[in-house]
């Protein structure tokens, strides 16, 4: 976990190369058969098998008192990844597309930034151009697009950008676009007192505007990927807190873990990811006592969302890198896959007419 | 907040004068009217004044739905400083105690430091030396006592000692010196569904070890000064956590509130301090809208704890330094202050016969 000054690093997952992709995904509304009505139940959106009934059987395990595997109410802690997890991550990672769309409000305070790559290229529109920007020149622009205002300017601009951007595949806002059975998960453990986390290799900050409203999970339960703060006051002596290009926690891979252990402090009992970047997470929980639960989510369906990772052979996948070592890893060691394809009977939650925010 | 490199910042107070004083602290156990049965109702070894007074009315202008300063249940936060706060400060912080007394096994391990300072100079037991030690020495003797090994052997280790060592001057575990006042706080604050955190300069992973058995307080709920840790594996293949002398966060004055961004993501409601380590998270909760709870405990009880700060002349503290500029801002910004001699009839909990852990 590097301390890497003035740059934020994105080197948890080859980011360039889905930019190229965007053009090929402009708006296919999906004519879903989702909207079918869920069957009764826990986890309605989730068909029988091995997947469904290993969430069970762990919640059965650990909160049945008479069990050997049974866990206080105070210790269940469940770790979920944000991208590709519990939302859609492709073309390109939500707060990727939002810093990029920032760019000309960053310009138009610094100007002389007009002409400089990588800012120059940006406001090109040139997608080809764009995809050809180096992990640098990335990091350069969420550097100057995350960092610099008050924390509250920062809430209030990604708050607003989240309420009308929109995929470009299905015209609905981001935050529509989370998995209805992971939701479904989430609440199941909840009301089997769990807490539920959100550990992200993301913006911590980015993803705390709207973890409440979209997961039901509070910003105090959100960890990502952060950099320092600075604690100053305005001209009339109110204290304020600037986000500064400083990383404090590349939440990511081994980050994951290590952010577990500064942010919770004790190891989680279930872990759910879909990549490469959750391997670490998903051993850090497994090599716990007792029941524990490791998930990792395929990304098989391409009809309903999108199939890369082992469904498109290991080498061919671009965002949500999914190696070989994980594959054979989580094979060996017994972690549950879920198949998008077979296991879940709806992807989304129904579109609420109107509605461009959740 | 720098990030000091191999360094445990001892910034926050300052710490060697008060080594000087531990041999006039021998064990004098409190001829103890706190055991007088506690009155009814909520607060009970609260005296009625204005300190009580404006903890209840606090609590009814936050939680009463018809009141303009009502606050939704899911933003209630509530955030305490610890040393000199919730528990005793005097003579030593009970962390440094930790680290001092942890010497011996840590050159056990590595004899090529007990010949050579400050280790030597510890392991001499001559506190009048051990009184002279720099600051620098001290950082050293933090950071060899507090890292290099996994965060289960730390936590093991912290436990263990904190089972048997015993304070000075009551011959009671430091975990059973807190006060009962604020573990009624803490109780009345979490009945009406307010969030409790510990803000703490000490350690994040010491604190955790006790917070729930002493405060109630889940390890997650602790906010402290935060090395990073190393994710590896062991020669099995087992993952582990290393505690690494590397500083993310110095949790003190503008650290408190950096520190409770980075963890919390939300401005409390209430925020109680001792100390000019707590202005900073005191001045940021209290700017934000609405009702908000800003305390201060002054120690002016020789008899039944200790009397220092503006008890004592402001200039005359040494643990826990109260600054004349703390005292005006307080008295400007109408902050409540607590006088542990005339709001409390109770100091610290009962004695429990043959109890030496909490």
């Amino acid at each position: 976990m590097g301390l890497v000054k003035h740059s934020f690093a994105v080197n948890r997952r080859a980011l360039l190369a889905t930019l190229a992709a965007l053009p090929a995904s402009s708006i296919t509304p999906l004519a879903s058969a989702a909207l079918a009505q869920a069957p009764g139940g826990v986890l309605p959106s989730w068909n029988e098998g091995a997947a469904k009934q290993a969430i069970l059987d762990f919640v059965r395990l650990t909160t049945d008192r008479s069990s050997p595997s049974y866990v206080d109410p105070a210790e269940r802690i469940a770790v979920f990844d944000q991208d590709g997890t519990l939302w859609v991550e492709h073309p390109m990672y939500t707060q990727v597309v939002y810093c990029l769309e920032r760019v000309p409000a960053v310009v138009e305070k610094k100007p002389e930034l007009k002409d400089i790559a990588p800012f120059k290229t940006v406001l090109s529109g040139n997608r080809e151009e764009i995809a050809r920007l180096s992990l640098r020149d990335l990091e350069e622009i969420l550097a100057a697009t995350l960092t610099g205002m008050s924390v509250e300017e920062f809430n209030a601009d990604a708050k607003r950008w989240l309420q009308t951007a929109k995929h470009p595949r299905w015209g609905r806002p981001y935050t529509e676009l989370v998995y209805q059975p992971m939701l479904e998960v989430l609440r199941y453990l909840r009301d089997n007192d769990f807490k539920t986390y959100i550990v992200t290799g993301g913006g911590q900050d980015f993803v705390r505007v709207y973890s409440q409203q979209v997961y039901g999970i509070p910003p105090e339960q959100v960890v990502g990927t952060a950099g320092a703060t600075t604690f100053g006051y305005d001209k009339d002596g109110k204290p304020f807190l600037t986000k500064e290009p400083k990383l404090l926690l590349n939440d990511d891979k081994a980050g994951k873990p290590e952010g577990i252990h500064l942010m919770i402090g004790r190891r989680p009992y279930a872990a759910f990811g879909n990549s490469t970047g959750d391997r670490e997470m998903l051993e850090w929980t497994g090599a716990g006592p007792g029941a524990r639960l490791k998930m990792l989510l395929l990304h098989d369906d391409a009809a309903r969302e999108y199939a890369y990772g082992p469904a498109q052979g290991l080498h061919d996948s671009k965002v949500g890198t999914f190696t070989q070592g994980l594959y054979d890893e989580a094979k060996q060691k017994g972690w549950t896959m879920i198949s998008m394809k077979n296991d879940w009977n709806e992807v989304f939650p129904p579109a609420t007419v109107g509605r461009t925010t959740r």
